[in-house]
């Protein structure tokens, strides 16, 4: 990897480990650009060089959490080795749910995998100092994984979250899920369904005393960027990742700094 | 690579060199997810695993052909054996302008690198029989080259292309490259002043005779999709590579059929 030169900037190659689902780190891909764009870049050779893995056939995350299809941990780590034979520095998987197998990949990978929940909830302590009460959209995996919920309580946030197997919390798996109108299936043309159960879902979070909503699954980044009228502010962690990713890639923050989160 | 299994239907496993410009590979990795949500896929395992490499730091394509930065082949022929090495089947370079370096570094490759204009001119040979006189919107790169030319010649049809310099083609360059308002720069948020250069640049390749214009440079392919009111059909590139890496990761085509290409 490093037998050629990086720009004169770069000095830590970015892994994406994307496919989870098929629209996620496209999303992603496309905040790296933007980010790197406002902040002045007008060439090619201004951008990052990052290595991407589409790894689509891993299993269902939340499938696999219920024990409804094999592990993730051997393909997270095959695909981890992969990207690392490749030379990156760290590591990014644009799935939210994929997080509940990370203490059984990251202690047997070399490089650090940016671990989305920690690096939101610390971005929502940073940027909305008063908020205390946050409400998260995800999927029954995530919830099951209690994922928010230990990074929030842990920065004294208290997280307001759907019953596993609630109505609400039917409709946030559906408005992804479903075989005809979910997002997995329309990709960017976001049923009116989706949209409508979505709204369900956040005014819901709102009643419950939600101050703020995390889009806690990356089809949920991707439908939320593009719904007009959402009742409460809301933080996308894959563009919280996404500047931390430019942040890394440039040497403005250190690795260490997200080995230790 | 292999080591785990691939989702039953996938055969081949594209690579994908993108970050010529920043945005053309993430265009087409949409296409990608676009063209198998269209063939009725709904879970994430339905879509093909691929691996992409953000090969940002290559030189500019046009530059090199100038003498004006160093030579791109080293670069294209680092990276292609990276995707080998990472076990791709076949590799998609989201750049016209680097095909210039084609026939110096497919011939040290193992796996088949997707000819972009071989494939478009394929494609509009099948897609339009009638049409005769084909206009290219390319870098100087791209015509200094006669990528289209050649192909489109070696098809029996009639390339229409703004000669070096002329105040078209500068128009068409500024649309790219300009520091300010250039497509390079602006992202997906196409400048006012771009859309015009374009408009008047397909206005009097019509007026030169063309019946179908080729989107010959893949920031044109990004611009042309969010453009209304173009005068004249047009093909774009990175769409039709797109549907050729669908048929070919699912078997629906040979990898003989590119090779010989």
């Amino acid at each position: 990897m490093r037998q050629l030169q990086l720009s004169s900037q770069q000095i830590a190659v970015p892994g994406i480990l994307g496919g989870m689902g098929p629209l996620a780190h496209i999303e992603f891909e496309q905040q790296l650009i933007q980010k790197n764009l406002e902040r002045g870049s007008s060439t090619d050779q201004a951008h990052p060089v990052w290595i991407l893995v589409n790894a689509s056939n891993i299993p269902d995350r939340t499938k696999s959490l219920t024990g409804d299809c094999s592990d993730c941990v051997p393909w997270l780590l095959h695909y981890g080795r992969l990207l690392e034979r490749c030379g990156v520095d760290f590591m990014i998987v644009t799935c939210n749910t994929s997080h509940a197998f990370y203490d059984r990949v990251q202690p047997s990978l070399n490089v650090p995998w940016i671990h989305l929940m920690a690096q939101t909830v610390d971005f929502i302590r940073v940027t909305y100092p008063q908020v205390r009460r946050v409400g998260v959209l995800a999927t029954d995996g995530t919830l099951r994984a209690e994922l928010y919920n230990r990074s929030l309580i842990q920065a004294g946030l208290m997280p307001i979250v759907p019953m596993l197997g609630s109505e609400v919390q039917q409709q946030i798996m559906q408005s992804i899920y479903h075989p005809d109108w979910g997002i997995k299936h329309t990709g960017i043309l976001i049923s009116e369904q989706a949209i409508r159960s979505l709204q369900i879902s956040i005014g819901w979070l709102q009643q419950q005393g939600a101050e703020l909503i995390i889009a806690g699954c990356t089809e949920l980044s991707v439908a939320l960027a593009r719904m007009q009228a959402i009742s409460l502010p809301w933080v996308d962690p894959l563009e919280v990742a996404a500047s931390l990713t430019m942040d890394l890639a440039f040497g403005r923050r250190s690795l260490q700094s997200i080995w230790a989160a």
